[in-house]
């Protein structure tokens, strides 16, 4: 068996090291062989061998929505990929996905889609609250606008926007669950995200599920899915709301890679290859801190590993800047207060008190 | 840090799929770059190029005694060799070994050196009920001959010897420990061993100490050793003896790799790169079924995957033949009875009731 994945960074890395277990060969395929995925692959390509990377793979796969075409579209031709076309189609126009969800009756909250920025702008002032995101291109916060009292059109490059009214959530959480081929679905337990400035900063399970596996599993269906997905939500009132998805292994599912039966990575892998998909139990509580714009230093990593029921994953990206996440620490702990504690003493230890240093524009 | 590894077979696979997340680099050496690891290693090597190898690597570990010379004795007069040489020596020759834990006042059961074949069968008739091992070579049972009523020097090659009397143990164990530069230890829970014709046929944890850990800190502390060790007991009336120690990572350690907070391979790298070692928590009553002798099709991956909490790690290893292994399988349960039915059940799926079929000579 060999499965072709596109893209060579983080996520591949890590679904190539959970993977690889299974007797599987793997492909990756991205504009460099430099990246971390591809360093480790059996064969990498780039772009332009687009046609012999596919023609090589028993399935192919995608490690993020925002990579290139050709091997993406070759790839649907010859039916191969998995998840198809679809999510990422939605992916790349956010009205898009905005709209299929709420055609297909998925809670999310209001919103409107605006043709340019002064319309946008418009729409913004009328929510009062409101986040206007650009439809193409930007994650992890790059291309969304908050709108304040004086955001004016003039602060806006032109262009297709998705206007959200501000849901004034309790909390963030995910969804991270499988379907395979046969339609059978499996859940890892939903999770607590919390967010700086637009970037994951840690992530925590298990929390209660308040419906949303029940929207995942609609979602999976509309989408006839199959691979691993990652469903962001926001809770208010213990309802709730689709914030958005990723057709893909995602960062709040990181913290499956310890205290868990199974990895979403290996997961995925299981499922786009129509291995049995394993039933997830998360054996204790588990989470992650984000390691962003830092660089590894022994110091660096001798702090974090000393810590108890830690382990450190280091992306091993050349370059490093603010904003970039480099890497995350997974933690273990007897129940979810100390998991928690444990995950903020780490932050204090690796940020000190300003995050702006490391997540900051 | 750059951290090399002689010997390119699953355990340096797993080292490498283990150690990758710490954000060091893996370079491997053997005879051929075909091997399991080198295929996934950041740099491959062949043993002839062992100089540039060592002078490329910070650290140089071994995932298998019976390696090639030059990269061991090379790495060692560079002061980069972890453990070092002197459990590699012990282990090329079972009569060193075993004097080296009786003279250290290790518990060990009753043997006697033989120079050659004739006084080794003398040795086995006296001791009535005796195991005559070749003194040099041999692993997983090979070199070993049991004597039995019509045991005859005839049958020995010609040879040094130990031989052992035999200990009518209550079962076989063992303890997979770690010691850093420092001289701190951590401890793996003890697991149960079942042999099959002198290869570990499945592997339980966690069993009763019996004194063994205590046994194993004295070992580690007399080689000065630095790395992950396991060593082989028999139990017999609640007491421990040593049957034999391996200064690596150990199959008996491979069920560390699903529902513990660290697996022996992270583990290992940890302790021979200097970096804090984790304090190793069982989550949950783990062991594993060796594969032997088998060919991965997609009929028995699905076979085993299809299980409850189950894992599967094929070496991929080239040619299949009887008594090689060529895989495990995880497994974790709520309770250790669960373990081992989980184990069984699995066993018959995959061998059906006849072992010798898989490892028999």
């Amino acid at each position: 068996m060999k499965l072709g994945i596109i893209g060579s960074g983080q996520l591949g890395l890590m679904m190539i090291l959970e993977g690889k277990k299974l007797g599987i060969e793997f492909l990756v395929i991205d504009s460099t062989k430099e990246g971390p995925a591809s360093r480790i692959a059996d064969k990498a390509f780039v772009n332009d061998e687009f046609r012999e990377f596919v023609d090589s793979c028993d399935f192919v796969t995608y490690e993020f929505e925002h990579v290139d075409e050709r091997p993406l579209n070759y790839a649907m031709e010859q039916g191969k990929l998995r998840p198809g076309m679809l999510p990422v189609e939605l992916k790349r126009d956010r009205s898009k996905e905005k709209l299929f969800l709420r055609e297909n009756g998925l809670p999310v909250g209001d919103f409107e889609i605006a043709d340019n920025a002064r319309d946008a702008a418009r729409i913004g002032r009328d929510f009062g609250d409101a986040v206007i995101k650009l439809a193409h291109g930007g994650y992890d916060g790059k291309g969304q606008y908050i709108v304040k009292e004086r955001t004016l059109e003039e602060e806006l490059p032109e262009g297709k926007y998705v206007v959200e009214k501000f849901v004034r959530f309790d909390m963030e959480a995910s969804v991270i669950a499988a379907r395979d081929p046969a339609g059978k679905i499996a859940f890892f337990q939903p999770s607590l995200n919390v967010n700086y400035r637009g970037m994951l900063y840690y992530n925590a399970a298990p929390i209660e599920d308040c419906g949303m596996k029940e929207i995942v599993k609609a979602l999976m269906e509309k989408l006839s899915y199959v691979g691993v997905i990652g469903v962001e939500f926001f809770l208010k009132d213990g309802k709730a709301y689709i914030n958005e998805f990723a057709p893909r292994v995602h960062n709040s599912g990181h913290h499956t890679l310890m205290g868990s039966s199974v990895s979403q990575f290996e997961q995925h892998v299981r499922a786009v290859c129509g291995f049995p998909l394993a039933d997830p139990q998360l054996y204790r509580s588990s989470g992650i801190l984000n390691l962003v714009g830092l660089s590894l230093t022994d110091e660096l990593r001798a702090k974090i590993l000393a810590r108890p029921e830690t382990q450190v994953y280091w992306y091993g990206k050349d370059g490093i800047r603010k904003r970039r996440k480099v890497g995350h620490v997974n933690f273990s702990a007897q129940s979810y207060s100390d998991l928690l504690e444990r995950i903020k003493t780490l932050s204090s230890l690796v940020y000190g008190e300003d995050l702006d240093q490391y997540f900051g524009y």
